[in-house]
């Protein structure tokens, strides 16, 4: 393949910075190793064999997943241990055992009796097992039972005495990125901990079996202090890193991977305006950092060299435009037609969602590979 | 093909009501047939021939594309009249010269002078003509030269000069989408076409060539009193309509053909959470009823016909949950796990476009078939 520069790419286009990506996966896999736990990164944010292949402890796995056709497709690729993180839904199953007869070992998660009745009737039906980790609620944000919950001991003991495999608990402390201060995320980090370890004490103090104890989210993985009594960490974003992360002191804005290349294609002079060919489609609608301490507006605006244009923000995007303009609403030139810019999104995630490849970034402007992703179900 | 049923879906998917669609169109073509003005339908909001033949006035064409893979995809489908909607970029130039050589008359726009050198030189250097509309802008929300603007008649001479020929001017009143209420869009469909008309005359009264007079949003093409002087009306969120169109009277929520079905996957009963299967990933992040009269969080959920669930509202969303509470805050009972619910979208370009298909849905709860779509640049 003939090597191509920034500056021939069509835009907008998904820049990976390699370099910098390797540099994230490396800060992520030393914590670990000084935490002691196993790893089982989650896929969700890259979707895609080359990013994840770097991400693997073996080319089998494990992975988390979020949906199946992650599972699908990474099974596809010689994946042979999957956590689907999504609690399981009945129109779900025939899809599971497909998977398990390509050879996947799959897991997958519930936290109500409803849906450990279903799966205990589709194990039996089918004639065969699910391995079952019960997702544990340590923070309120989201789903799974409180620690302390009767039902907790309730599903398990239902799940251990109907053909279910009870592999453990799983939690994820989503409320971490609503923190305000790296020592928020410590101390989030212990929460989390604390509820996983705690459900997993009760579930061993009844006589149950629970091997694996599962954690993660990135900002919690990156600033736990210690994780006693965790088998495994799970986080995703990481490997990109986005303002969001930036914004809560996770990560610097320099140490972003992901970027969008977009184009000046014109101007509205007497308002400030200059008009990109990257809008909400290339950068998604979220607005995660419109909570923070800085509203990134629709994303981070640097040059080729990914430095950031200070004073510019995306203040409003349709589908296929972005409008950038000064925060400060101070006069003085703007850039050009054709001139191209790197756009540094709020949530790596929903952005790279809308893409179908990546443009991979060596030194100097350099693409020196194109590598696909996928999205839907 | 086996024809499936709603219930065996696996969910997330994308449900498209082809009956409902097909009304809008109906209603969209019966509309413009009394204005007595031409169509051009714009593919962005569905990127599916299938959906796009039942718009077209021929199979091919016109459309109007705000991507060049938009106008790949089509001019491999056989369509060969495409106006490419967004001021065009110098890195674009060589992609729309391999449209030109595959038979396409591709139309361009842009609004300033630098590019209008950029094109005429490209024209120069390869020995080809481009067609070129100029775009006006109409009502301040984005792009476009305003209609008086002494810049309007120096780039039109400018392009007539230099090898380009010279289609018209074209607008898109993107502000008809703030409106609060049908007048008000009947006014904004009047200023649009006032704008349009008055910088064809401008061009002509310059004896400049001026045979396209293209406007058009969903809101305006329906709300219209009359499109003296205009050539053609270009909309494409009319054939699914969403919330936000709801939201400004433009349609009634039971004339959305498009939804997303999603499954119950448990509860957080002391806070009166359902969760489903369905989160930001599949509603996308756009939230365009916020500002709206009623705010109708990620999307209104309705029973698997349609019918509004009207004192649910999801009020979050996760990449692959969504988290959804009653809007008075009353108790009762909450729907099982694995009870199924279609959710209508607040924006039918944005949450379309983290699908790969539509199941098309007929009568009775019957799927009667799978249209591909896709997204990227």
């Amino acid at each position: 393949m003939t090597q191509q520069t920034l500056e021939q790419l069509e835009t907008p286009a998904l820049l990976l910075d390699e370099a910098q990506m390797q540099r994230n996966i490396e800060r992520m896999r030393s914590r670990l190793r000084r935490l002691g736990v196993g790893f089982r990164p989650h896929v969700k944010t890259n979707k895609s064999i080359e990013v994840s292949r770097r991400l693997m402890e073996s080319p089998e796995g494990p992975i988390t997943a979020s949906t199946l056709l992650e599972a699908d497709y990474f099974a596809q690729h010689g994946v042979r241990d999957i956590l689907y993180a999504v609690c399981i839904a009945p129109n779900k199953l025939q899809h599971v055992m497909k998977l398990q007869d390509q050879g996947v070992r799959m897991s997958l998660i519930l936290d109500n009796m409803e849906t450990a009745r279903i799966l205990a009737d589709g194990a039996r039906g089918s004639g065969r097992s699910f391995e079952v980790l019960i997702e544990i609620d340590s923070d309120g944000h989201r789903s799974g039972v409180r620690p302390e919950a009767p039902e907790l001991l309730e599903i398990a003991r239902f799940l251990h005495g109907n053909g279910v495999t009870l592999k453990g608990v799983m939690t994820h402390a989503g409320a971490s990125y609503d923190c305000k201060a790296p020592a928020e995320i410590t101390a989030m980090a212990e929460q989390e901990r604390a509820g996983a370890v705690r459900a997993a004490e009760r579930l061993r103090a009844a006589g149950l079996p629970c091997p694996v104890v599962s954690v993660g989210s990135t900002p919690t993985a990156l600033f736990a202090e210690q994780l006693a009594g965790v088998t495994e960490v799970r986080a995703g974003v990481f490997v990109f890193f986005d303002l969001v992360m930036a914004g809560l002191d996770v990560c610097r804005t320099d140490e972003i991977a992901l970027s969008v290349l977009a184009t000046v294609i014109g101007h509205q002079r007497e308002k400030g305006w200059t008009l990109l060919d990257a809008g909400w489609m290339a950068m998604s609608r979220d607005r995660g950092t419109a909570g923070q301490r800085v509203d990134q507006g629709y994303g981070l605006v640097c040059d080729l060299d990914g430095r950031p244009l200070e004073d510019f923000i995306l203040v409003g995007a349709n589908q296929e435009h972005g409008i950038m303009a000064r925060r400060s609403g101070a006069a003085g030139p703007l850039p050009a037609v054709g001139t191209q810019v790197r756009i540094l999104p709020n949530h790596a995630c929903s952005t790279a969602a809308q893409f179908r490849q990546y443009e991979v970034l060596g030194p100097e402007h350099s693409v020196t590979a194109t590598w696909p992703r996928f999205s839907g179900w």
